[in-house]
């Protein structure tokens, strides 16, 4: 019934930390323990708790990507997601995170050399969070725009192109056009207000994904002389599974993004994002049973990002109740971008990547032009912010695909796409002895 | 091999956060930081991620209902658990939070108006947290109640018709229920405990989920002439990953209770919320061994969430020897509860809801008259609190189901149930590739 | 538009704190209210959140082992994980945890007690957390040392004997072996180092796995005359998510082990933690890629865990460049542990456990003395821990996997091994629904 008084010694006195003291800014040594360096102990612990949150999304683009596909190309879309994580968290320590926050640059390229130094320099970030903290934030999210992808060149990708592509895209594309607004570039400058990333992640990703399915062209048996043939996911319960985790990892995402642990505005965040996230997959429920007459689930959970997706840009500077009204038009635009790009451009998008991240990261841009109470937040600006970023990320990822489509090819051959890419590429199946006569 | 000194600014400095010091109260710049405002922080960061593992225990329910009912119905279930995120969030931001924190009103029903504020008011909360934080941690809570339910009406109600049910719930019953004792009405007054809701959430729902499962009646062919036929759940991994869920939201569930960051009291809640799931899983595994002859993994799960429901309402006042005794006690009783309700009272309820949650809840609340550490909770005010919540909810329910009877109808007819809800409700299937020939 | 002034009371008036805080040390109440007791309320949390992040790792595993074994073993494989959290949640608790921690012992073998006390004593980890905090933290890491056996033994084991087994692990044999470094004894004395368990955890469940999986012999028609049969998992889906939710928790299980929020120490650990996971990923594809001709989705996801083993011993202690390097090779390591395993020692490990765990996790503890910022780690110091734990675990565990054997039995019969054990067992099945003809 007693206790024990010899544990695990907390690590404050162990050797690593006495030798980076000497380098480190704000020590927690007991002596001089003041309220400005617990605070900072409080604010690196909120930005490692929003990590391990956004790293939470990568399974959420997994199990929802896996879901809205055929089960014959499952482990194919595991496998690019796991691997992309692991890629980019490589790539993004070697070269991403120092081109994305070059420190003092020209605003449209700059590079801080690779990798990260071994302690935290006095002053870093105004004495706010780590080195360490800042870059795992830092690097899951960067992850999390390549993904976005994926899914919607699901089903007919090489996995070796894809991964080529994933890993420039993380390495560079995404890094640079990041660097122009939160490295402190020139959108930055200009007064383009961005919070947490609608045309940063979500949109950069999604003109990727556009221009990936376009060039890619619609799976075989999609769009047929006989009409549009859907191509149903095998697996709502683990699309459901996915959109809840993305939810959940969308608090880290939105509120991490305060960067430091301010009660009010945190809170706040959280709040809008809540909001905008529940009322996003009301007004898609709502919106397809009207105009599709069936509540069709994979609209509520696209509902449900898109009004995340939505809010994204503004969710510190947006009160709740206009956000309610941002993520509700993301949910009613959702449904509508969804069969309009599906049917009309005929632009074979598996999961509807394009129209939750692209469509409503475009829309949540504006809707800070529009719903911030910041009056110097102007459509207008959000609008040079949204053409400048999808320009950029529309030549470089059309670049990107073009040559790998010419030089290794990008599609899969006839065969392997119709027996499923998961045997072909991979060497095993993903649900072995489910297998059915469909 | 350098580091960039420019990053995403920390919020402190930016314009909402100043605009919002104006009226908000513990600031947290550099000037003035205190013990007391980092303390603010703290707790704010406890709540919100106890808010976030709340929000996880949705995806927890979702799982846990789809892997225990039948593929045929499984786009069904799950469309209800996003769905009922989706409204809840939406309507006890609107209506339900103010109605079950009304402030000073007469104990029984009062309503603080619509919406919240834009910055959190000096002095509220006795400053222990912001508003932003305290309504978030309430809504995810909210939507918990509903979820409940959903699982014993699952099968055979029209998809609608629940979720009328579940908004009202949510929007009226909960709240109102919820004002008597943690908005300071007369069942507070009175002295009845409930640390995080034993009753007030878990009964509540089980009330309403049992007055559904009976009005609704069981399913087709589950009780025939022949005797009892039992209609297995259609993924154990689904069932079992849900209640993983749950039990680590649970943490959040409870432990966020304690709604400061109180080191000792808050980890003792962890503790007794964990030895109460244990012994509740442990104790269910033995007595289905020794009652049903095998370890039947659906009765550990039950077991398991059996205890956590069992410790909820006194987690806080019973010490960890006891609360073995709590969760051990109610993973016995949640085995035969189930089997009683299902084969005695041949009330149809395909997760177990009303066993474990309307059970055990009441098992929960009146455990704090036997064990709580402190002498003034006694077994009959506990069952006055039982009586009270049980007899609204009970006539509230009632009077909801049946109304919905007799308007637009409960139960989907023959034809529907038989092929299952998803096809005819949703017009997708769950695993569409995967039917077999059942 | 107003907000409630009444709520849920903050816990901090409440009577049990006031009770407790007469023999607890750091109060929070707002008298006195330091930067020190806010720093304690800090740690706390932290130590509260990676406990949740650990406990989730179980649901990582119950997915990983579910994935990669075959349907019909299925609910056995869910139920021995569930099983094994609710009873070692018990037992550590009632003994393992004073095992592992005696306070001043002779080193080799100290009790304190059974159980815990009911508050936390004044200088209790030098008034880093409080001892319900310890305890969680440690009970959940206590429980996935189990966890690591179940999946090597796997498809073949019967439940009861399993179940005893991983009692007796939990209550004794882990403890033990921990006792020797973090409770401070032999090891711990000689300088061996294992910040968060590459040994003390990963290995110990290793050995355990190893003997386990020999012991038992192969499943049937694995090995045959006309040589290896591979048997599929049943669940890609499920074992990624699987690691994705370990590697999640890892941030828990290593992050954590800092045991103090200092921000510094902690963002390092988790930024080498996920670089290693990382590498150990993108190392395994590409080693899969060569050696076997495919990016073996299951090789890239024992390729990241193998990674997370690896860094755990060192976590604090490895830069990130090296951390990288570490990981990278353990990355490399499993595949070819994986194949040489299977193929030449023909010992039938239907997860990779031994691989991942033990190899992975000898290689992490001698990677300390390579790569280690702290001159006083030793490859010499490392080896006399790997073995001495080596020899503790290989001796107690052989003997119980023994004492089963010629007592209970350990193997079902061959029936029952090819009908599967669910039926048998558990009297059910796992997905009832989709039984095909395999």
């Amino acid at each position: 019934m007693d206790t024990a008084g010899t544990h695990r010694t907390p690590h404050r006195v162990t050797w690593p930390t006495l030798l980076l003291t000497l380098f480190a800014v704000p020590a927690l040594a007991e002596e001089g323990m003041s309220a400005e360096s617990v605070y900072y102990g409080l604010n690196n612990l909120y930005l490692l708790v929003s990590a391990a949150l956004v790293f939470w999304m990568h399974a959420g683009f997994a199990c929802l990507e896996a879901g809205l596909t055929q089960s014959k190309n499952t482990v194919n879309i595991l496998a690019k997601n796991v691997a992309v994580v692991a890629l980019a968290g490589v790539s993004y320590y070697v070269i991403g995170f120092n081109l994305m926050y070059p420190g003092e640059f020209n605003g449209f390229l700059g590079f801080a050399g690779v990798g990260l130094a071994t302690a935290t320099e006095a002053g870093y970030a105004d004495g706010a969070y780590s080195m360490f903290t800042d870059f795992i934030f830092q690097a899951v999210f960067a992850a999390t725009a390549a993904t976005i992808i994926s899914g919607a060149v699901a089903e007919r990708i090489k996995f070796h192109a894809f991964l080529i592509a994933a890993l420039l895209f993380v390495t560079f594309i995404y890094p640079i056009a990041g660097s122009w607004k939160w490295g402190g570039g020139f959108l930055d400058a200009m007064g383009f207000y961005d919070f947490a990333g609608s045309t940063l992640v979500h949109s950069v990703g999604g003109w990727a994904a556009l221009t990936g399915a376009i060039i890619l062209g619609p799976r075989r048996g999609k769009y047929t002389k006989d009409g549009l043939k859907p191509i149903v996911g095998h697996s709502i319960p683990l699309a459901t599974l996915g959109v809840f985790i993305l939810f959940m990892g969308w608090f880290g995402f939105n509120g991490g993004s305060v960067l430091a642990m301010d009660a009010e505005a945190v809170s706040r965040v959280w709040v809008t994002t809540f909001l905008a996230g529940c009322a996003g997959g009301a007004a898609a429920m709502v919106t397809a049973w009207v105009v599709l007459k069936k509540p069709d689930i994979t609209m509520i959970l696209n509902g449900m990002l898109a009004g995340l997706v939505g809010i994204t840009a503004g969710s510190d500077v947006i009160m709740p109740w206009p956000s309610l009204l941002v993520g509700g038009i993301a949910g009613v635009l959702v449904v509508f971008a969804v069969v309009f790009i599906d049917q009309k451009l005929k632009i074979d998008d598996p999961v509807g990547a394009i129209s939750v991240h692209l469509v409503c990261g475009i829309w949540g841009t504006l809707a800070v032009g529009l719903f911030s109470v910041d009056p110097e937040h102007t459509v207008m600006t959000q609008l040079v912010g949204v053409g400048a970023v999808g320009a950029f990320t529309l030549v470089t990822s059309i670049a990107i695909w073009l040559v790998l489509k010419v030089t290794i090819g990008l599609r899969v051959d006839e065969e392997e796409e119709v027996n499923g890419l998961d045997v072909a590429e991979h060497g095993l199946e993903a649900w072995p002895e489910f297998k059915s006569a469909t």
